[in-house]
């Protein structure tokens, strides 16, 4: 099964590689999803890890988010033990990988298992064919070993006494703030001190939107089990300010 | 055949839970529609009921649209002698199972079907699962056997003498108004008066937008053969201030 | 395998056409894209053209993008070498049909192969199963032979001395004009001048949209080959006062 990811929306850039893939193989193409923000490889970071363990083993994740156009960054394939990746090397793969260690690294420079020479669409013309090859049992040949792959910052949430650190993972489609903090850290609370930035917020802990009066700020469990920050009828993301990546912390 | 249809709009749960069904079924998976709005079970009822006809006996159902998170209710499959349907208990399926007896209601609480214990994901945890274990043969497994389903209250469409009585069923993407009346009650007709609470248009009944005036009310047949009014190069449903739900009447 | 593309965004209407044809077919559908602009022919036009290529032999192009309601048109398929087509006769196929010369024209009109009656959804009730019965290999069944299929005018893209002649093609969802000129006629040159009704611009041509300043006009090579103008972090279509089909002069 190839888990298909991107941030090209519902454009037809998405069917063309299906088609791509299909003139390859049979195997079954699966959309995780193709609403990433453009070019936001860290919420594509935190949602490909919040989702690869859902997939039957041996499933090929063809992850193509990247920074603008007109960066040069390798195309690379991973193997893991449970699992396959293709994904341009920049560090959209950091969080996986740590859990799923690489086993095989490849740069995808094989020009057999190109298609057309695109110097815009690599997602077509790279990506998709390597993960299509890769169902095929080819892996290897698609280029040649690297060493290691492109990791990116970020802080890894974490405990000390009284004091939670974690970041902004992402925001989702209504505004809500995701963080990578795990909501079991916090859940015997009524509720929270965040700070962000140099201001800091009393939030209470609850379990569902209805539970504070609008306008206010809540703190509950997302679907994937962290902490997400949100506002009653609301945009948490507007009111706090800040942006994927930031540091916060939670005083218990 | 599972039919999946929720209001996650584009976002990864439902790649996650495709994953979740594909780790027990190779039954194809097919979308029915993710583009509910959230939470509006009532639209999900109407839409769910205009479209389970078109697709093959045996397909299951798979409906994840419920109020706010934190409401305590049933999750349940229903069999009948066409389809199976994996829903929360809250009334979603009233239309559709009026035209598919129920032969067996389960409450999906054998957790040895479900996955992990998620407070906020049943989706994933255990609708997904339920349905991809139904294309296995595995039913009564799944649970305990209910009396009943849950129902919503509607204005079921009915004609005395020169009134049609109905109700606003739901808004298309475009603002149109779709009405639980069958178009056939009213094709003969030049035009109607439709009345929405305190207030009476009079509107012809035409082919298509472009038969009236920019920004003047019509209605005309929808794509499924009810009702619907509009405006041409306008958006009907901020005109006529209406919910859905909201009662209409139409004199003829 | 079926390749999918219309303008109905995310609705049930894209999910009912499955259910119709997978009562018909186990034939794969692929989606190529439903986010075709409503009613935009031409871009429909462009976009099936431009992706085409990429599927397998003996796909079938299931189009289903028309003008407005209410205008009568042909619904047609084409059979052609590689591929088939099954679309509404309103020229949508005009660029495909230049590369895939027709061997055969049926008008779909025997109703042995035709789903309900509805004036309205001709895409579940004529499209979708034409689409699925060719898959069974039913083609001269589905109507009567036609001579001819309608095309709409375009500009194609021709080069004389040191102008180039062309059209807007599309729009993508950011603004981004997308042009029918191929990049490769204007590859070697630093900047061009780009005359679009009665005003000219002398814009840079780059790699990539940070390679200007903020507010910038530039001109680079789309995914798909061919000259998309744009601005950094801005729209074009605003800036350029255009619409689909609008001439474009480019002097190199």
């Amino acid at each position: 099964m190839i888990v298909f990811m991107t941030d090209w929306g519902s454009s037809h850039y998405v069917g063309i590689c299906k088609g791509v893939m299909r003139s390859i193989t049979n195997d079954e193409i699966v959309d995780l999803t193709h609403s990433i923000t453009p070019y936001n490889v860290r919420e594509a970071m935190y949602i490909l890890d919040r989702s690869a363990d859902w997939f039957p083993e041996k499933s090929v994740f063809l992850v193509v988010v990247d920074y603008g156009v007109g960066t040069a960054r390798k195309a690379i394939a991973v193997e893991t033990d449970k699992y396959y990746f293709v994904a341009p090397d920049n560090g959209v793969l950091t969080l996986v990988l740590e859990r799923y260690q690489p086993k095989s690294i490849i740069d995808l420079v094989n020009k057999k298992y190109h298609l057309g020479s695109s110097k815009t669409f690599h997602g077509r013309d790279i990506f998709s064919p390597a993960a299509a090859y890769i169902t095929k049992g080819i892996f290897n040949e698609l280029g040649t070993r690297l060493p290691n792959y492109a990791t990116i910052p970020y802080r890894k949430a974490h405990k000390s006494n009284n004091v939670i650190h974690g970041e902004i993972a992402y925001f989702d489609r209504f505004g809500n703030v995701e963080t990578n903090i795990p909501f079991s850290w916090i859940v015997e609370k009524d509720s929270v001190n965040l700070k962000i930035g140099n201001k800091t917020y009393q939030i209470p802990v609850v379990e569902t939107y209805a539970d504070v009066d609008e306008g206010e700020l809540l703190v509950h469990e997302d679907s994937t089990g962290y902490v997400e920050i949100a506002i009653n009828k609301g945009i948490a993301r507007e009111k706090l300010r800040c942006i994927e990546g930031c540091e916060i912390e939670v005083h218990i």
